[in-house]
């Protein structure tokens, strides 16, 4: 049994996965190199360094382990004929990104990037408008695992959430939830819209000029699922018109962000580099997850934690 | 009955006020007029435009209502000696300020100062040190409203909270508390050292070179209470030695911050303005805690909301 991971986790945490299993072969190298992928079985990768050739080549794959949440980049078609199992690190994103969301928001509202500007210049001044989180209400767009963290959290702030999911069933830690359909009625309510949707055909520039416009002229609007969900040329307009306050962007319709992109020049924007699921402990916390379903899949079961239908996005 | 604001409240909020008091002679206008002060019976101030002279002029004076926390430039013993009643809005502070402390932790822990630095150049990386906050350990020095409040927040975010006071009584939102006798052993558990005492004798360089070197080497400290908990000489070397990661500071010995202090040279140092307690919020709260304790002295309570004992600090 060979198990090809295609990136090279630090040694303090490939020693104990090749301890506990001795009954495995374990190949930790950067890339996909078509001689080992012939005879690997269980392979263990970001995501976006599969083709269908190289699916092709692996003749004796069974199950891809995808460290990663986005599969935008695998060759779907291919795994699904093949029938390929895959299963993803779903849930590890939670925690880190639920922390850059709120660092973003408590930054606005407590003057942060203003604090530190006048540090850069040696100023010494106390008139920055602040105002303050609690009290005000959130709008999540997809209150999946990650929009549920971040509704758990902005409660604790004494912040009322809505959810807009796509049949409108009650969600944890959302105050009230209501279907897609009804996204441009509750729009006016946010003080903060959070859309953290996947990349599928129905989420494709679901945000246009009217959303905007429904908006408060105070609002912030946050985009951390994925760049497609708006039309860029509709949001940069929104944004030069202050038809909302603020925008913080971590996804991009191209990514990384051209150096001729408008969004480079509005001073009413926090480009984030696409990061903010990024945390040093992110390896440590796949392999928590990679272990106990290699365990399984070595007693046969194959039913895993985080199983994924790459057909269907997510 | 007259009633001297030495500072002016919005129109939409001295109307209400006026309206609701119609037995109340008001006058707001910035500065502490003689002539005014001599018939005044209830003052309404930041507490920082007080005197002897002043107290001496304002031979009517029982009630002094400080729209503030801090009361260091308030003449305590003239005011005690009179007999004056005064009161705060202590609380008024707990929210803006905790969302502060929140805002620079998750900022540091997620790279915001990175980001807003790499974006003012228009550069596009990925390759930020991301850290997380849920795991960690804070240790809070002078758990009081405001350090419960913290407390509170942290705790939704997973980091486990020790309390230090003055008598290592339990406190609510602390996992542990213990008191000050004991802060040096406690303080290598901490990755975040959250400092919020009040300037008293017993607070005065509270902090020195052993506190710093038993931190761990990644601690972040936070001073939000006030700037002679400790020497700045020995901050300043603990941080050029990187004895500590980063310390975020809001006081100072000497405020402004003067342009010639060795704390705006560091690199490990996020210089805020004394600022963090401030909210576009902060009058209309002030006016909430004011009407009811009004109200109740004119009906002859004499025990409101926040009494302070000004000789003792708090």
């Amino acid at each position: 049994m060979r198990v090809y991971f295609t990136f090279e986790p630090r040694p303090n945490l490939c020693k104990p996965l090749v301890e506990e299993f001795p009954e495995v072969e374990f190949i930790f190298e950067q890339g996909v190199r078509d001689d080992v992928l012939r005879e690997t079985d269980i392979l263990v990768t970001y995501g976006e360094d599969l083709t269908d050739d190289k699916i092709a080549v692996a003749e004796k794959l069974q199950w891809i382990f995808v460290a990663s949440a986005g599969v935008e980049k695998m060759p779907a078609q291919a795994i699904a004929e093949r029938g390929i199992y895959v299963s993803n690190v779903r849930g590890i994103h939670k925690k880190p990104m639920t922390e850059s969301i709120l660092a973003h928001i408590l930054s606005l509202k407590r003057g942060l990037p203003s604090i530190y500007a006048q540090q850069a210049r040696g100023e010494w001044n106390k008139k920055v408008r602040l105002t303050e989180l609690n009290g005000s209400t959130a709008l999540i767009l997809g209150p999946g695992a990650i929009g549920q963290e971040i509704g758990r959290i902005l409660q604790a702030f004494e912040v009322h959430t809505i959810g807009i999911n796509s049949s409108g069933a009650m969600t944890n830690y959302m105050n009230e939830t209501y279907p897609i359909a009804q996204l441009l009625q509750h729009l006016p309510k946010a003080d903060i819209v959070i859309a953290m949707l996947p990349s599928t055909p129905n989420t494709k520039n679901l945000i246009g000029r009217e959303h905007f416009e429904a908006m408060k002229e105070s609002a912030i609007f946050m985009n951390f699922g994925r760049g497609d969900l708006v039309d860029e040329n509709v949001l940069v307009q929104a944004l030069q018109e202050n038809l909302i306050a603020h925008a913080v962007l971590d996804v991009y319709a191209e990514e990384p962000l051209p150096a001729n992109n408008p969004i480079w020049q509005l001073k009413n924007v926090t480009v984030s580099p696409h990061l903010s699921s990024h945390s040093s402990r992110y390896v440590e916390r796949s392999l928590a997850i990679f272990k106990p379903s290699l365990r399984k899949w070595l007693d046969g079961e194959r039913q895993l934690e985080n199983e994924m239908n790459l057909l269907r996005g997510y």
